[in-house]
């Protein structure tokens, strides 16, 4: 990894746009069937899949607030701002089809290092199904920024909205918990303020906290378990947890006008991140509950829709699947300790 | 105009991603049938039109880069935003149909600036029947970035790329060149450097002059013409100037292999930046074909398209449309003056 301005090789400046999209374009997979003009047109246009609804998200990654640079390898920058944007489709149902990437580049950015970017973004587009089929370059004054728009599709009446839970669905998250956040603080800790502190907390070959690294500079989206839950029409709701999974139960809550009853004994927290949690003193669950950036899914079942969810599971190999609670009558939310309900600790806030 | 910084009101940081989010909800006009979830959820879902293909791109304006917050308001910075996406849609012959808002936003940004990049935007999508179904907000650490990506739709066999010229193809060019780049010079002429010097060469009440603030700060982009040029099926290749003519030329010429002679008496030059050019002791012609962000539209017809593209032109009332050359074989490209082809000086560049 290096800083930015550090290092050999050409810089974007001595470049060009041009040369770029050329360079991108260049190294692009041969075009599915569907896509009809490629990078270096006005616009792209590619085929809808047939009876399919459109899905449309974007999501920036922004130097200095969504990653940095020391703690990031281009590739792993370039995977993230793909994997939130599929993450994002598959907490609709649908299933991530085309990219288009927006690039805003310091002018000292190694050439080197948009190829890495470009490594790690058609690393998960390959592994996703997903075209990169264009985008924007230009310029920026200060911060990195990765701007990701997906198109996806959608079948009409599978799609997953946040607002269908009913009181009486039990509530899932796949995955587990709060790994992202222990990995971004060990980062943190040992790069910058108390190095010392933080290998006392936890060794950087650990292999609880190496996965915990990982899981902060590449979060696996869960692209085939969302397309199936609304394929199979086992969810009533279902959102990702990009600002944890308190804030995901409100959101979902709220959006449905319900309420929610977390059971912290059921929540799967990670191994790695419950350790880091707990040699710093804190409370392993609250931590876990609170933190960002873990890209699982959120979602509610009805309890004639069990049969349904047990079918997806079984198709969806090797994702786990936990039962963490209920959705409630009422507008209560919380973790339900000794019969009480305690409020949910605040997620990741973006100003 | 006030400055970033600059102003009173609630700033960005003490609203929060979400409360903006609701508001900008809140004053989103009645959702298209087509559209079943707009903004406030992962991604939105909307149905393409039936028979269609869909028309994808992504432009972003950054702060210091592509506009001044000093010459620009918040609401031409969201029209401007919207428009130059709008542009790429029309010169592949598409209508736009969606719009995502990415907002990059410094923490003091104020509130109502917000409101008033949401009305330029809302203002031009109205016109363009564009909807406005989801986007993201994010902190910058740095300049102000307004990332737009829009969608529309295309027949089938009416898409216009740039690689279909032919030699014997005439060059048509929309509206008039130079102005957007001539009232940037004055904007930046009378607001930093020679205010004396920028008022000796053109009055700020000079109505010619005026035409071209107002061309740099609104570009109308060509959307009716555009797609009307695709569906009558009158032009062989088409793009827009976003970079220029210059750049515009060379990219049609290059990706159809062909060659271009620009007859330099025929350019349809903006009368008052002709006149802020001429004042300034600079070539008009040069001057006025290597400026960007006119955002007209550059388009080749075969001559047995005539008539089709007569029947677009009376459709598109109001439009000019002027032709300034012809496609030709071989590869050079320039200005056609007194039987030698002359360079094309260069446009704009993006590093």
């Amino acid at each position: 990894m290096s800083l930015p301005g550090s290092g050999d090789g050409p810089r974007v400046s001595d470049t060009g746009e041009r040369a770029l999209i050329e360079r991108i374009r260049r190294r692009l997979p041969p075009a599915p069937s569907a896509l009809l003009v490629g990078v270096g047109d006005d616009a792209a246009v590619a085929a809808p899949d047939r009876g399919a609804l459109q899905v449309l998200t974007t999501d920036a990654l922004v130097e200095g607030v969504h990653f940095d640079r020391r703690f990031s390898s281009p590739a792993d920058i370039g995977y993230k701002a793909l994997a939130v944007n599929i993450s994002d489709v598959a907490s609709m149902g649908g299933a991530a089809r085309f990219a288009l990437l927006s690039l805003i580049l310091p002018p000292d950015t190694l050439v080197a290092h948009v190829d890495g970017l470009l490594d790690g973004l058609m690393e998960l587009a390959s592994a996703s199904r997903v075209a990169l089929v264009g985008g924007n370059i230009t310029r920026s004054p200060g911060p990195l920024i990765v701007d990701v728009t997906v198109v996806g599709s959608v079948k009409p009446r599978k799609i997953l909205k946040r607002d269908g839970a009913k009181p009486g669905d039990a509530l899932y998250v796949t995955g587990q918990l709060g790994a992202a956040a222990a990995g971004l603080e060990w980062l943190r800790a040992a790069s910058r303020d108390e190095p010392a502190e933080a290998e006392r907390l936890a060794r950087p070959d650990d292999p609880g906290l190496a996965a915990c690294v990982e899981r902060h500079c590449r979060p696996e989206p869960r692209a085939r378990l969302g397309a199936l839950l609304g394929r199979n029409r086992a969810a009533s709701a279902c959102m990702d947890l990009s600002d944890g999974l308190a804030d995901a139960v409100s959101q979902i809550a709220c959006a449905s006008g319900a309420g929610a009853a977390i059971d912290p004994a059921l929540l799967p927290l990670h191994g790695g991140a419950r350790a880091w949690f707990a040699a710093a003193g804190r409370d392993p669950v609250g931590a876990c509950v609170a933190g960002g950036d873990d890209y699982e899914l959120l979602f509610t079942v009805p309890r004639r829709a069990r049969g349904r969810l047990r079918a997806v599971i079984r198709e969806a190999r090797g994702v786990p699947v936990t039962r963490i609670g209920e959705v409630t009558a009422g507008r209560s939310i919380g973790l339900l300790r000794d019969g009480t309900l305690e409020p949910l600790p605040a997620g990741f806030v973006h100003f």
